[in-house]
């Protein structure tokens, strides 16, 4: 699965290895904690801790600020997380928002009848039966877009006699749609109030508020609505530490544009997309890659992936859709309101097309760790270092006095409180210098500060550079302006 | 109800029409709508609209600056909204998060049986009944306290005869527990996976990382942790706006202190909390209140409420709780997990008390624009105006050609694209220059910056000032740094 080639300093680190390293160091310094562990967790569910919220916060911002106040024309919204359940059958979620699931009798476990039918095939190709493989392969295609694919896909099942990966058994029941939203109820009538559904995606949010958005703040199309938020999804396959959630949070952007511009508006964001990954988030770029769908979405008429090499495969950071009319004319549909645009030059009346771009902050959260992490040598010492950028980075500086009490204590301390006035800055006055810059390398903090006895005298300090250990005297009072200008 | 006395250029108006006002002008303004409003909403919840989502931000990230980057022993974290569900059983909330509640047979309806009571007495003093109001005051009061409260509620109804005040019914069922938690399934399998809630209080998810972030941290006792998050309540009563809605934001930070400590840090907090609402928050002082709980929840042994004048009565914006060491216990108990902090330098270990301050976002929200509004005449005109404070308002400046096209035009337009960089500000060419400065007044915009003839020649644009409607001429470059400084 994985063609990420994940090197560590020349050497090639498996996936797994790469991957445990994370985990572990995101847990013993505060970027992530596996949620209520204490309670022995709760499956697939995290918990941002000091520094993961702090660098969440700083992916968010970046994102906000580069789609809505950078755009004349693109303004956004935060929606509630429940809606009107009707909204749910307008955009087909509760029709089609599905996997197909498959349960045994015997062990009372449940799985998915499609990821049955791949393994299946992928180890016969392991095993070498190839045709074999070819053959169970071709049908599996055909099952996925009959008609009736449970039962196209139970038949697989029980002619190739497939059995469940981890008991053996196959006292198969037949293959039922399960639909992935979370649902619960609302009002104290639990006989007869309805169901509320958590939100399994943020865009329908913004395309019931296309009116309200636009009359309200006077948008003329072509005009984006931008929203980050949380949604929720009951996925039985989750995993990749924070990769795939149950609960996660999307920043999606919706440009409404008039219909047969939707192409030169979906190569515009297409560009626009992939620079902010490599220029303001400083993915590496070798890493990106684009993935078109052959097989679109009912509601798309054009759809690309942004992907990232993470340490276990190339997987999906961001969506750029075409979604054409669909939302807006389904929500005309079932909510019987018009959801027609006026041009008010030229008097033309429709629809609006919308490109969609849809990013996780999760994933992208996930990718800059991965990319950050770095083992090299330094000073004759072998060190871990997060080399992220310092506009993402949580901890943008450490002010470190060479000695902890009297004088150059206190200079240091108030140093780094007028810091803290504008920047994230920690202070660390406790072990050898070395330890101190080790530890603020491993959290990826940009620059060190090092109050000593010179600074006493001429109220200078030493700036130290993560990534290449190079130190530089500079005056105090230029310290807030450079910070300002490194983190853009 | 309303103890409120909401002025507006010395006319008193009403609660009803203030809210009014308001509403409407959260709508057509964009800064609040009802969620999924072409189905006709959602029971009491709200969407942010452009404005609101951007003032919403600029509140929660005054918040979290105040709160966490300002003080060295304060970090924040971001856990999940979905935890193992053992979490709610050791606060409590599985089994006391309730509220009493009574069916009506023939109608179906049902309703909270303290609220019955509440209202049969106020209607009572209201008919001039006073002698009947207080014996049945007493009752409620000693029901209330009594061990089966359900069955003394009940008798109270059936003896007093209290009919539903929407329908005028009687046919009472007995008085029932209903929690407050919504809960829905995990995993696909309905029948065997247990069941998980959505948290109705963002306290617990720090309560259950206090190791994970002190060690990984390595936070001394005191300190404290801050969260901003969604939580959830399945209320029937619900309300005035966005003041109580069942989709609701928390802003809170736990601190946790030697025990012994806890009456002089509640008295600092209390006071750097009520400073914060009167000084970076810019509320009226006038219309923020103490609160003195008498009647103290069970895990607290000192409570006080900030309150604050809404047009609708004086009502709870910040708790401000000494929790004692309650919930650090709790989830020793129920998890077998050490709470426990060791001091190093004195190696005394205890469990920390905790001092929590609990604010509402929404609340917040819905203050400022209660305390924002006012109606006055200026230049002879009468406007509507939104005092925000400038750090608060949503859109900082605007941009006002005196003439659309040619030079100036484009002098203007890229004037706000600079200024866009750092602040959000919008541009605005349609109408008479009268009007557009009323459109900025009425969202709190608290500076327009207009461009004309001497602009070309000099490079020099009008300040207009929001509150007082003075001009001043200033230079272009110097604006920038104008902003910033009025923006802390």
């Amino acid at each position: 699965m994985s063609n990420s080639d994940t090197r560590v300093q020349g050497k090639k680190l498996s996936p797994e290895k790469v991957m445990n390293k994370l985990v572990s160091l995101a847990k013993r310094r505060g970027f992530i904690f596996p949620s209520s562990e204490i309670y022995g967790g709760l499956s697939s569910c995290f918990d941002y801790g000091p520094l993961g919220s702090e660098m969440k916060k700083n992916i968010k911002d970046l994102w906000w600020t580069s789609m809505t106040r950078k755009h004349q024309n693109i303004v956004g919204i935060d929606a509630s997380i429940m809606m009107n359940p009707t909204v749910w059958e307008a955009s087909g979620h509760v029709s089609s928002f599905n996997d197909p699931m498959i349960d045994d009798k015997t062990t009372k476990r449940r799985y998915r009848a499609d990821h049955l039918i791949e393994n299946h095939i992928e180890k016969l190709r392991r095993d070498g039966k190839t045709d074999e493989a070819q053959r169970i392969s071709s049908s599996y295609e055909q099952a996925a877009d009959a008609e009736d694919s449970n039962k196209a896909f139970y038949d697989i099942i029980i002619a190739e006699e497939i059995k469940a990966p981890d008991t053996g058994s196959s006292d198969w029941t037949e293959v039922r749609q399960f639909n992935l939203m979370f649902k619960c109820n609302m009002g104290a009538l639990a006989d007869s109030a309805g169901s509320v559904y958590l939100r399994p995606e943020t865009a329908q949010g913004i395309f019931v508020n296309f009116h309200n958005v636009r009359e309200s703040n006077r948008m003329k199309v072509p005009f984006g609505i931008a929203q980050i938020g949380k949604a929720f999804r009951n996925e039985i396959v989750k995993g990749n530490f924070i990769f795939r959630m149950v609960e996660f949070e999307q920043m999606e952007m919706q440009y409404f544009v008039k219909p047969g511009t939707q192409k030169e508006t979906f190569e515009a964001w297409r560009e626009e997309r992939f620079n902010w990954y490599k220029e303001r988030l400083g993915l590496t770029p070798g890493k990106l890659h684009w993935y078109k769908h052959d097989k679109l979405a009912h509601y798309a008429d054009l759809a690309y992936d942004i992907k990232f090499e993470f340490p276990f495969g190339i997987e999906e950071i961001e969506g750029i859709h075409s979604r054409t009319d669909f939302d807006l004319k389904q929500h005309q549909e079932f909510s019987g309101k018009n959801m027609e645009y006026i041009d008010q030059a030229t008097n033309e009346r429709y629809i609006p097309y919308v490109v969609e771009t849809s990013a996780g902050a999760d994933r992208l959260f996930l990718a800059l760790l991965c990319d950050a992490y770095t083992e090299d040598v330094i000073d004759g010492e072998e060190r871990v270092m997060m080399k992220f950028s310092p506009t993402i980075a949580p901890v943008k500086a450490a002010v470190l006095p060479l000695m902890k009490k009297g004088e150059m204590g206190e200079k240091a301390s108030k140093f780094r409180n007028d810091l803290a006035e504008q920047f994230l800055v920690q202070y660390d006055d406790a072990g050898s210098i070395g330890k101190r810059y080790r530890r603020q390398d491993e959290i990826g903090t940009p620059f060190c500060f090092t109050v000593d006895h010179q600074t006493l005298e001429d109220d200078t300090v030493t700036v130290r550079y993560r990534d290449t250990a190079e130190q530089q005297r500079m005056e105090m009072s230029k310290v807030p302006e450079f910070l300002a200008a490194e983190i853009v």
